[in-house]
């Protein structure tokens, strides 16, 4: 028993740090996909996410979204500020699992998350500020607010929602955050003069660092979220998170090659990270069937997103939007459609779950949103957009005298 | 009993990781060593070798290459379409070491693996289609033909053949269709006009980020290699890679030092796969002082390779054949020469190993390449070539705008 | 009893492959804070470290850093050549924690860490082959006798001077070569010719992905010094590195805001580093807020080390005195401040530990270097410098034909 408690805790420790190691997945897919004048800009705010995100999770979050027996259960519950072992909380009592230390830090790695995927919707025009202003109040309480109704044991849970490992309470929480981010700011200079302008990314090998990065830590992700390290449900889940993510990339290839007649590596890319949170809301339901399915049709909804936004005059210049927030609502209907618990009651309340968090995100980030951009402000000026952020917030190059050798 | 296996599978699934990052390392090690222009195109071809081998190894190629007792042994074998569980899979009863779908999940990283090898010495003038079309085939039909003749219980199993990892099973795979490949598409424009052409990588970074990962995913694939985490053999193995590894680099540093009078970077990267692809054949059966020694002829093997296939105009731009297909055949000789199995006997049957999957692999990918060519053409136009795959191909550069501010 | 033998060496050999996954770290992040005419110079010393040090402590190191039982204690042992396999030394007799191999993997890959540190402080103007023999010095004789003082058994360990995974055995032991080594070489030209001059490094991405890897390894590094998998130390351990990591970034964030009024990325990385070499040797004795205000300080030591070094024109490109000598023994320090051991008896034990070393390797490091200075010379020539050591020492550049496209 203490031997399988160890085993377990393992497998939660290999996951976490699958986890973190997302973070920088998310921040070289970001600046690959940006201009190089912006490059600093983006990887501060991915470097720091993570730190903030954990202080603040730290502080506030972990209680909010556990607030443990006597709160569960409702809309909303906390448990006092910083961490406090339980008793016994480093062994079985805490739970079968895993130490309560290990809980939290695989947790606390999920919380930045969110606030990352924001970070590249808005990239390239946000001012820093109120970037790092939003990301403290959206991890530290948004996030793990929403996280309580499903994950905490609340309303969501009893009525019988289901979302395995976050295709809505991670996924979609970041991606409504990141649409109205991006209707608040608006497009980047030149992006819709006259139709739709590619801006091109300045580095795909940084990006295609960043998705495999992603890939691998997906594993940890969903394969974590078993919260154990029982091998038939992790091994499980690991075969159909990754073959989602395979699907997710032909499925995007074929469709973009269809639309554009082209080899669009970007949109290879983001099929994967389609097909990847198309199938996290059910990892553990789904056959190897279901999770190509699943996969091959994210990766098409991905395409058909980034052409769909850009009508929309919506500039998401990574796609996080279409991966996010479309293939996250889309896993999560998903698990009504394929694999144990297809049914129609099951989607009606995957329906009400992906509602309810939607309106609750959509006006929460309005509300933080907004009141920056009255206050503060949101967005760096015309002459600093031009320029590059990085000179003008960080007084740097990201590749200061490259290829030169007088310095 | 229940604990060990749960314990087996954790470590079977973190080799699993570790051969996934693997394909990130190939990916950025052969787009470092080739010229800019050509990026995308080898990252293309390297993500999507992932998606598709991981795909096409589900539908065909694990049921061909374990086709399960009924089939075993002998030369052929196939139990169907598809995967499907067997009774009590997902326990002990598959297996005492790991569950069906851990088993497939790290049998088919090992399958995209072969046919990556054969991207890096084809670059830079291959068609993408025809490229893919080629890795369909070899990654469902011939590498797992081949694989089960050992690992499969087939006839080379029977015979005594010895590979632990696949020296042979894997890197000689790739490597015999990366000759084929380089021969029937002859080299890249400039390269033998009038002696050589040193056409030097575009990044050396990301050749060392390459090397890098490929070290630490080498872990997995020898580690993994041994089905369980039983403590002694394992730590032994991760001894044994890691020493030759690092013996590899000391030889090809001092060879190419001795020979160059220069401190060749990419000799020495070259160094440590020598190695690693060297002692991969028997790594659970040598000593360090064994592995010292594999490693070191390993990593002079790889440079006086890279100078052979020079003379012979044979254009390999990152180097596959001299590491993956040579060292390979050195690793799986080595077995007869140095360890636990070393006799005149068992090199008899390496070598007759060696030959037949030799000889299999030749032909096999000669009839596929030279069907290609003859149909659809293997290689890009002269003026593609010129200007780049990335612009012809993809429609886009891997370095937009850089370091311009004014986009 | 012979499971948790297999769990603990799983969760060893997990802790290994992150350690090693530190060296990419140190040479991503070190390249990426110099100029590019040097980046081939950088990677290859920083790949070839972990070669040579690796076969380095296989013959010599290990045996002197655990001498074993009847030399233990004291200021010196050895144990012999090579490695040897002790009677039943891949099972639960040799430890019950893990194997023979796995033990020497783990402190072998702790071993090339401490030249490594010093690469990064000399780089840009010394000679590659004075580098070299200094590393196999150092790596070979020195890091193993220090380190035996401690953890094998010595003197050190009898007096009570507690440095959980080497914040002086590791990190200073490095800084203190460090600094000597820049103390001898000088500052790079132009550096201090009338007042300071920001040297900027060439990639800032590069060294984002080398702190986010060493982020990622330090959870080997202080999780693997547990010697087990038992949960409770290890999450705990878990928690205060990553939290001390978060809190050092800030610290340094909000340090150089107040002193530069800018957001420098740089200071916010070797923050990380400095809040991970801070908490390293309590990493296991800190509660949660101890952790947060340790690594608070050292994001504060850090920037004033950087300034400070600065003022006395001491020339590290990358930080590396203020990271690990500077914030090596404030963590040291902290033991006696904060946690479970404090006392002003532990800080007086403290102390004696860092000055003791502290002279041991300055004298070491003196000898060795002034020593090669006065042979081979330590620096390259002026010429060389302004022209970059890639194409002097090397032949070739990082970043050959670098986005021409008529190569």
């Amino acid at each position: 028993m203490e031997n399988l408690f160890t085993i377990n805790n393992v497998w939660m420790m290999v996951s976490i740090f699958l986890v973190f190691i997302m973070h920088l997945g998310f921040a070289t897919l970001e600046s690959g996909l940006c201009r190089s004048k912006n490059t600093v800009n983006i990887l501060f705010k991915n470097v720091m996410i993570v730190s903030i995100g954990l202080l603040t999770y730290t502080f506030v979050g972990f209680n909010l979204m556990y607030p443990g027996a006597d709160y569960a259960g409702g809309f909303f519950g906390f448990s006092g500020f910083g961490l406090s072992l339980p008793e016994n909380g480093l062994t079985e009592a805490y739970n079968p699992g895993y130490t309560y230390y290990t809980d939290f830090l695989f947790q606390a790695m999920f919380a930045a998350t969110a606030a990352t995927i924001v970070s590249g919707a808005v990239a390239e025009r946000i001012k820093l500020n109120s970037f790092l202003i939003f990301s403290v109040i959206y991890v530290g309480l948004v996030y793990p607010i929403v996280g309580m109704w499903k994950w905490g044991g609340g309303f969501l849970a009893e009525m019988g929602f289901y979302d395995f490992a976050g295709s809505t309470l991670v996924h979609s929480v970041g991606g409504w955050a990141a649409l109205i981010g991006v209707m608040l700011l608006g497009p980047r200079l030149g992006k819709y003069n006259g139709g739709t302008k590619a801006i091109e990314g300045h580095s795909i090998p940084m990006a295609v660092i960043g998705v495999m990065l992603l890939w691998m830590g997906w594993f940890g992700f969903n394969g974590g979220s078993v919260l154990s390290a029982n091998p038939g449900t992790v091994s499980l889940v690991l075969v159909t998170t990754c073959i989602a993510a395979a699907a997710g990339s032909v499925g995007a290839f074929m469709t973009s090659y269809a639309i554009f007649k082209s080899y669009d590596i970007t949109m290879a890319l983001n099929g994967i990270l389609a097909g990847l949170v198309g199938i996290t809301a059910g990892a553990d339901l789904m056959s190897v069937t279901d999770a190509i399915l699943i996969g091959l049709i994210a990766g098409f909804i991905v395409v058909m997103g980034v052409i769909l936004l850009d009508k929309l005059k919506l500039d998401d210049p990574v796609g996080a939007i279409a991966v996010h927030l479309m293939c996250g609502i889309w896993g999560t209907l998903a698990v009504g459609i394929f694999g144990s618990k297809a049914g129609l009651e099951q989607i009606k309340i995957q329906l009400i779950g992906i509602a309810v968090i939607g309106v609750f995100c959509v006006v929460c980030a309005f509300i933080i949103l907004f009141a920056i951009k009255k206050t503060i402000g949101l967005r760096v000026s015309e002459k600093e957009e031009i320029e590059g952020l990085d000179m003008h917030e960080h007084g740097m190059s990201a590749y200061a005298g490259f290829g030169s050798n007088d310095d």
